[in-house]
């Protein structure tokens, strides 16, 4: 069956000039993570489960769900030196891989930290506010066929890099399957302890704490719906990071970017399942078909040719548009987690960017890149999330407080003003508080 | 029945020495907002309603909850030059007041700007972070008695400092009660719409948009369990603030500041509500006894004097400690939304304090001045939660986007590196992307 569309491609094809394109673009874009009744109701009793038996509901919950016979958790957790171990013990080619992306991670992240400040006033009070890392960060890390080393670095380093006193890494590991890879990138990346538990379980543990996982304060990490369900109910006992619909790029090309190489960025996208989206965005018609000669004529050399297939034809497309203006207004509108700007001048572009994940700019700059290696974070706002929030990074590790130090006359003086306010909220005691400050 | 009590005080006592000292501390700042499954159900209700049938939806909700009795969106929108009415309107005092705390807020947020950055590594590739302000914001400002001007400013100044191009106030008008100390605050604060509508369906109206309600990508602002639970349901379509519990504060006291100025800042907190936790430490038992005698003398002479009371009974609470190092301890395992440090050399505390939503030094500095005019937010993480989280802040409408610009050379020397992770990833057309920009 797949070998009769061998040499074609099926792919939406749109045009701004198109009469139904709002609709046609609104439909492609639409995603919705729906946790239905039914996984709501299996993950709360998770929840309770692992909450008020520990350890012992954990033990059952893994042994069911990811198929093992472990008597308890110390089959479940791997120490320091198991990680040392599985790190010396790769191939020479993929530690200096891993170490090099590490090292480059590292360096870019450094720059993110943001300090602490004050300031003083005319009259001696004190304004600022102090950044502290969290205690503890727990990463969830998905295991089986969507076992990553690069998101252990991704996830992991921020908040090595933000000082986090401890990282806790879960990695389920179905039917008994570990990792090596995954455990020699927690071992570049700074983890403290790891858990091959997963699932709702897992972020259970991380959110209440058991008698053997350390409860934290903050879980980042992708996962399927039980997961994300998990983690969204958690939320607010512990911080979590955003939950993560499919992984999508938008590309925008002037016309003179090599038509094999766009054609495979758009597949390195939708290689990673049939829900991802490859979209790219031209002025030049000519180009648009090249791209799509060039991507029929490569989709049968791809190992992943299905999984690309089914991705292009529900959710790729080749987008038409009159000029590098609509260019811009669909960026914002799609408001992308990986933009490929493919554009002669890129940098004249960023200012009129408004809502991105991660910027790629240039011909030479493969998402792919970015996707190990290049410095910035890859776990990045979907779905559109980039309208509000932020990549991972080291800010998502450390928390501000506010400071105050009023001098005797500064709190004289801010002492009428908070008391004329307090007084119109019927908060009494509050502008008495106030009043108790101010000098004669 | 209250006067029978009028020269006493009920509070929970403790002391660190006590055998049982950490169960009481766990079962005392023990707090969880549920909403239990009918809230669950009235609000996916109210939601799915407003996001199929929008502004008629919004009307009757508006009329059925608020008890009006409008025709249609035309009565629930109040446009510029009413707020700036009801600014003009207000009595000179009230006036400057407000205009004092505004004018303090902005400049504080003016230095929480984070600003984008970019460097360049040795073969010309240029890495960085882009920062944008959102397009749009929502702010949730309670109705009826609960409805504070303070409020109003500090979520809005925030918004409109980091450059936010539109802020959309929604308030919802019990009775048709309309407060005009909050239109001025709005006024103040650079909001460009108000809607007169609250709960859940405010809530909906800007996470969906409607006919009249623009969709906004952030929705900020405390609410009833109605309000936290849409939040929460809406989280990912649109971003959310942190979901408040009941305000709380902890004040550290060497045994050196006036008793009554302590009993009237602990007043201070628990007049919010019952739920409202104020609690004390020192390791000067004697002053302990001296602030809990002028509390006792004080309370009568309080306008909200039932509340104080209830709130101090059930949650508040009297601690002694032996030292310096235990109050530090209880401070970070408490984590407090405000910690006042009301001690000789309170900058001397601040490297050890790693958990407080802001801090006030000194003896002067009353926590009610951070409430309305010294500067910094008053929208603070509760419930422990500052252990993994911050002020409302500029950063919170503002967001990022990775930079990354390869050089040839650099994207030669990192593809090399891409390709060796990806193919451990089983991600070939990822390799292949990255390898085609490796030169010969």
């Amino acid at each position: 069956m797949r070998e009769a569309s061998a040499n074609s491609l099926e792919i939406n094809r749109l045009a701004t000039s198109d009469g139904d394109f709002d609709t046609r673009l609104e439909a492609l874009l639409a995603w919705e993570g729906v946790s239905d009744a039914e996984v709501q109701q299996r993950v709360s009793g998770i929840l309770a489960a692992v909450q008020q038996r520990g350890d012992a509901a954990l033990v059952e919950y893994s042994n069911r769900l990811d198929r093992l016979s472990v008597a308890g958790m110390a089959e479940l957790t791997l120490d320091a030196e198991r990680l040392r171990q599985a790190h010396d013990n790769l191939p020479a080619e993929q530690r200096e891989a891993l170490a090099h992306a590490a090292e480059r991670i590292r360096h870019y992240h450094e720059q993110q930290k943001p300090t602490s400040w004050q300031y003083t006033e005319a009259d001696g009070t004190v304004l600022g506010q102090q950044v502290t890392p969290l205690d503890r960060a727990g990463i969830y890390v998905p295991g089986g066929k969507a076992a990553y080393p690069s998101s252990v670095l991704m996830n992991a380093i921020p908040a090595h890099v933000a000082g986090v006193a401890e990282i806790v890494m879960v990695v389920p590991t179905p039917d008994g399957v570990l990792n090596d890879l995954v455990l020699a990138a927690a071992y570049l990346a700074g983890v403290d302890h790891v858990f091959t538990i997963g699932g709702a379980q897992a972020v259970a543990a991380l959110a209440y704490g058991t008698e053997t996982v350390p409860r934290v304060d903050k879980i980042v990490g992708p996962g399927n719906i039980y997961v994300a369900t998990a983690k969204r109910a958690v939320f607010g006992r512990v911080g979590i990071d955003m939950i993560a619909g499919p992984s999508e790029i938008l590309v925008v090309s002037d016309g003179q970017t090599d038509a094999d190489w766009l054609a495979m960025d758009l597949f390195s996208q939708a290689e990673h399942d049939e829900d991802a989206q490859a979209i790219l965005i031209s002025w030049d018609a000519e180009h648009l078909e090249a791209v799509a000669e060039a991507m029929a004529r490569q989709l049968p050399t791809l190992e992943r040719e299905n999984i690309v297939r089914a991705s292009l034809a529900s959710r790729g497309a080749l987008i038409h548009c009159r000029d590098q203006d609509e260019a811009l207004a669909l960026i914002n509108r799609v408001a992308p987690e990986h933009l490929e700007l493919s554009v002669a001048e890129p940098q004249a572009w960023l200012p009129q960017v408004r809502h991105a994940g991660a910027i790629f700019m240039g011909r030479h700059t493969a998402e792919a890149l970015g996707d190990y290696c290049a410095g910035p974070n890859h776990v990045l706002p979907t779905s559109g999330t980039a309208r509000f929030s932020s990549p991972l990074g080291v800010y998502d590790f450390q928390k501000r407080s506010s400071l105050i130090q009023c001098s005797p006359q500064g709190a004289s003086r801010l002492g009428t003003t908070a008391s004329v306010l307090a007084r119109g909220e019927s908060l009494t005691a509050h502008a008495r508080s106030a009043e108790y400050r101010i000098r004669d």
